[in-house]
Parts: C-alpha cells; sequence; structure tokens
C-alpha cells in the first residue's frame, strides 16, 4: 500500500481525479487543491480553524435564497468578483464591474429620452453617450440595459410597496450609437451585512458601504457584451467601495445641465445635471 | 483617486481589512486572498466558471442540515480533512484520521471486556491494546471512544429504526494503560454522493467507498487527544479511500483468535479474530 504524507497528498488527490489529461477542468481541479493545500500547509492550520471556515460556508447556504446569494457576495467583499471582471475585460473595451445581486434580465424597454424615475425624489440627471466599437465606429442598435437604486440608496426590488421593475429599462441605440434617458442620481447603499460576510467585515473593522453607481449590460450583434458600473466623480466610498467595484476609467463626471439643447434630444423630463458615458465593446471571441 | 487593476487589488483587499499587524487572523486572511487571487490570475478564471463555483457552494449549502455537513464532506474528498490531521498530528503520537461526520459526543460507557455489538452478524474482534506517551510510558486512566459502521457498513445513527447509539462506547484503560472489548468487523461504505459533492466525484470518474475502519478518539489527563481511525490489512480500498484517510501505520493485523486466554481477559463474548493497536499520545501544548 502506497502511503501518504502531508507533502505528497497533494498528488494523491489529483490523481485522485482521473481528468482528461490537459482538460480545463482538469487545470482548474488541479490549481484549486494545489492552492488549498499550499495554504494549509504555509499557516499551519489548526482544527478549529478548519472547521471554522467549514462551519462559515455552512452558515452562508444557510442564509442564501434565490434572491440573496451569500456566495456572491463573499466573493464580492473579497475582491474575487472584481478580479475576475477585470481578467476579462477586453482590450480596448470599457473595464467590467459588479453584476451585483439586483439585476433581472426582464427589464422594461424603454426609449430613447423616456424617464426611468417617474417622479422620484432626486436629482434628475441626463444620462447619455455613446455606443462603438474599439475602432470608435459607433454601433447602432446596440442595447444598453440598465438598473439603478434611487436618491436613498434603496433599489426597489428590495421594497415590498415598490415595482421590481422600477429604475430599469433596455434602450436601443440610434442611428449613430448613441443613447439618452433621464434618471435620479442614486446614493450610496450597504451590502448585506446581517449574515455571515457581515460577521467577517465587523471582525476586520470594514464597512458596507458601496460607492454610488448607475449597473450597466452592454451589448451588440458580433460584440462581446459587457457587464459595468459607472461611478460619480467626488463621491462618497470611491477609494473604499465595499465590493472593490470603482476603476478610474469608470468613474464620470456629473455636470450641471446646460446647453443641452445643442444636443438635439428629446427628453421627457427635464435634468438639472448631465452625465456623459461612452461604452466601448470588443468583438466577440 | 487610487486606481486598482488585476494585480493591486489583492494587496487593496488585504489593506481594507484593519486587521491586527501580526495577528493570526490577519496571517489566515492574507494567505486565503492571496491563494484565491492567485488561482484566479493564474488560470485566467471565465464569468462562467466563477458562478459554477459560487453556484456549488450554494448547493452544498442547501442540501446541508445539522446531521449532513456538505462542506465538510467537500473538505474530505479534497484531501483537506486528511492534510489538517497530518499537520496537527504531534511528533512520536499516533497519526490522526478524519472524524467523520457520524460521532456523537455522549457515547454510552462501557466495561472493558464488554462487546459492542450484542448479537449482531459479523465477524466477532477482539479489540485491544496499549495507551502510552511518548515515551512508552503506559496511561492508565486513558479514554477509549470509539463508534463504527456493522458488516453491512452502516452506522445505526443512519438506520431509523436503530438505536443511534450502538456500536459505540466509551472505555477507561486499566491500570496498565489497556484496553480491549469485542466488537463486529466494520465493512466499507459510501460518503453520501447524491448532492453536489457527488457530482465532483462523478463528474471525476471517482468512487465514493472508505476503506473499512473503526473511528477513536483518545484522551488522558495532560496529554494532547487524538482523533483516528484503524483500518485492516488486505481490505479494500485501502489504496484509494475516498476521504485520503489510510496511513500505512494506522492499519492493523487482523488475526484469527487463538491462544487469547494468555492475555488474561475477561471477555462478555468469544471473538472469532484479534485486531491489536497501540495508541501513543503526546503532552498538551
Amino acid at each position: 500500500m502506497k502511503d501518504i504524507n502531508q507533502f505528497t497528498i497533494t498528488q494523491a488527490v489529483k490523481e485522485s481525479f482521473k481528468t482528461e489529461p490537459g482538460s480545463r477542468f482538469e487545470s482548474l481541479l488541479h490549481g484549486l487543491v494545489e492552492h488549498l493545500h499550499d495554504f494549509t500547509r504555509e499557516q499551519n492550520v489548526t482544527h478549529e480553524e478548519w472547521m471554522g471556515v467549514l462551519n462559515f460556508l455552512y452558515d452562508c447556504g444557510k442564509i442564501s435564497t434565490p434572491e440573496r446569494h451569500e456566495f456572491i457576495l463573499l466573493s464580492d467583499v473579497l475582491g474575487w468578483s472584481s478580479l475576475v471582471d477585470m481578467i476579462n475585460t477586453k482590450g480596448g473595451a470599457t473595464e467590467g464591474s459588479n453584476l451585483g445581486p439586483f439585476y433581472l434580465d426582464n427589464a422594461p424597454v424603454k426609449q430613447l429620452g423616456g424617464n426611468l424615475a417617474d417622479e422620484r425624489d432626486g436629482v434628475t440627471v441626463l444620462v447619455h453617450g455613446k455606443v462603438s466599437n474599439t475602432l470608435h465606429h459607433p454601433l447602432p442598435g446596440a442595447t444598453i440595459d440598465t438598473w439603478q437604486a434611487d436618491a436613498t440608496g434603496t433599489y426597489p426590488i428590495q421594497e415590498v410597496d415598490q415595482d421590481k421593475y422600477d429604475l430599469r429599462g433596455k434602450f436601443t441605440c440610434d442611428e449613430n450609437g448613441r443613447y439618452y434617458y433621464t434618471t435620479v442620481l442614486p446614493k450610496p447603499y450597504t451590502v448585506p451585512y446581517d449574515g455571515p460576510v457581515g460577521v467577517l467585515l465587523r471582525a476586520g473593522t470594514r464597512h458596507a458601504w458601496r460607492a454610488p453607481h448607475m449597473h450597466f449590460i452592454v451589448t451588440a450583434p458580433g460584440m462581446a457584451g459587457i457587464t459595468t458600473e459607472i461611478f460619480f466623480k467626488n463621491t462618497e466610498y470611491l477609494d473604499n467601495d465595499a465590493v472593490f467595484g470603482v476603476r478610474q476609467s469608470l468613474i464620470a463626471d456629473l455636470k450641471p445641465a446646460k446647453d443641452i439643447d445643442k444636443l438635439g434630444y428629446t427628453l421627457d423630463k427635464k435634468p438639472d445635471a448631465v452625465i456623459e458615458f461612452d461604452f466601448v465593446l470588443a468583438p466577440e471571441g
């Protein structure tokens, strides 16, 4: 019988999986086992610490529901989600950022120039810009799918007395690849901190606030879609966003609404302020 | 505003936790973040793979109950549990091995020479040996807490019509540090494979069988307790135990019961076979 010890067990575990040599599954599995085992040897993990980790994961499972995925939140606060976004950003394209937990894939279709916020309180802002490819050619017919919090930092989907489709919309860009609509300026909010991830944040004396932002999924035929967020200059938590979502390139200027008539848009509501942000998509594959 | 990218995010996440410099919490947390991020960069993890891992953990949480901890099982099949056992084995002491999911901390107290198996079918075996310290001095009063499967590979706790305290017992060693009792020889069984961990095992064409074994927790005043298992020479799955629990030093000889009168034990039941295994405990701390 072959004996295994704390140094040979890693190879034994890898060999126990009869994976296709060179396959993606093998690479991921072997990498996972190596890092898990290396971490354990480097740290001399005790039984109490080992069980502490497993019970933490158990607790994350127990608080999770189809509407609340505590493991995504854990990934967020460990910067894992953002790292995956960064790695998968294509050269020349707009940087990716957190999808977050509030996306709905069937947001209502809206007309360019429409207002997402109805009569909600807050600063009304015109959000506009161009969607182009990496050669700066506009992409007419590109789709902008956006969702956001309101001026109190709340997503309608979080409230029992609100329509979960509020503050969401899908827009199709015009023949020049332009999009434009009005909405309210969102405020900061906290990620949920009443569960195991909250315990972790408190243990590390970390806050749960996110810098204010709007979410976007931008797609166009033949192009790789992007999931990202737009942030706003001079707002709170840009330097210490709880989920590491902020990138310099994703921070937009927020300017008073003057001379907007020159833009030639037909708007349903008069804005107080303007945000201009251009999205760039790279080819698929 | 400081910008972060796929290389600087690791440091940013570590700094976001205001941990006590040099503390154990800081060391574990920084090690975890570094390995998680290194793995992600090395593998160029995609969004689909990232979400696959998070949904796998979500599913592990959903199938877990107080009686079934899928995260411990996951740790077991990835060799993590065994690696932690190996790292925490003290020099000179008996090697540790899996606690497993079936331990109950209030097993019935039994007298030396008693029979754990009542009238159960199977090979009746005398289990005996000595508990000593690392200088070979016996430890009178040491406690042996044992539990095991039956001759069909089933733990009574898994069956609705059986007493969950069956095939369990706590024994106190005699003045020579000796323990002895009879029981039935356990058979192999499978770890649960009807959940997410089963999906992982099948993806890697791995079986779920454990080599037959008996569980032990051995303690004595002033000594570091050990949690371990005894396996049996020439039985199945010694080389490919599903949870990597087997160590060469934990495999006992299984011999016919002859000349056992010479041992001077008073036994409640006549054994067919004999297993001798000595446990060694190291000092606490």
